[in-house]
């Protein structure tokens, strides 16, 4: 399997866990050198904390797994694009590396000028982008009802 | 003496003990109803986590106190002009006003389009802004020495 859809699976794992608990379900990892040193879901419900987003409790756990603060040797996987608040704290970190699923063309970091993410940072995006967003829709269907 | 640099001068007196703790000195509260209800300053160091900007804490510490995830109807003060990671969650807890110190052409909110905060949060800017700059400039010139 290829390596980006074999850790997208991992925070898609996460996602579905912030589905269980009644959170927006996205999900991510930080993964170095091979190895996942965070994982995290979407918390804002029960942290009652808008800034509770998968990629802030991923960045905060990584670091702290790492004893630096970071994040250049790094790839975070996340089930959906960044949010403006999730794309500048990556730029903080210095992120090396961005794989992101499900795109936001609303929210994501993608539609801001001039770029946020550290210019550094490379970026692959839509990687099982479908399954991804499927699990947002559903979520927000089952919202609507 | 005016409000808003009544409560300026408490976010400066956060930014000084970020200072103390060698810190990048910048500090906030958020206000509601005239009642000081969270203070915070910059820990990036302290927490080692490129999260901990001031506004950050800030607004995780008032919505615990308010028992709700949006400051709708209350002020955060900061010393410094936002960064994008604090505007993007500064968007997404609905804050009612922002009212900040010292400009911050390079990595401040103001540069981004389309436009990151919230649409309904009143700016008020430079309030003691001179104090605000002169503080983070005597540090980066400390840091060069």
């Amino acid at each position: 399997m290829d390596k980006h859809e074999f850790f997208m699976k991992k925070a898609l794992e996460e996602a579905y866990i912030a589905q269980s608990e009644g959170e927006i379900p996205v999900g991510a990892i930080v993964v170095c050198k091979d190895k996942i040193i965070a994982r995290a879901h979407n918390q804002t419900e029960r942290l009652n904390d808008v800034t509770a987003h998968a990629e802030m409790l991923a960045i905060t756990s990584a670091t702290a797994s790492l004893g630096g603060k970071y994040l250049n040797d790094c790839t975070l996987y996340v089930t959906m694009e960044p949010c403006t608040m999730c794309g500048g704290a990556l730029a903080w970190a210095q992120l090396g590396e961005l794989v992101y699923g499900a795109s936001d063309p609303h929210r994501g970091y993608a539609r801001l000028t001039p770029p946020i993410l550290h210019p550094k940072t490379k970026v692959v995006a839509g990687v099982l982008g479908e399954a991804c967003a499927d699990l947002l829709k559903a979520f927000f269907v089952r919202k609507r009802d």
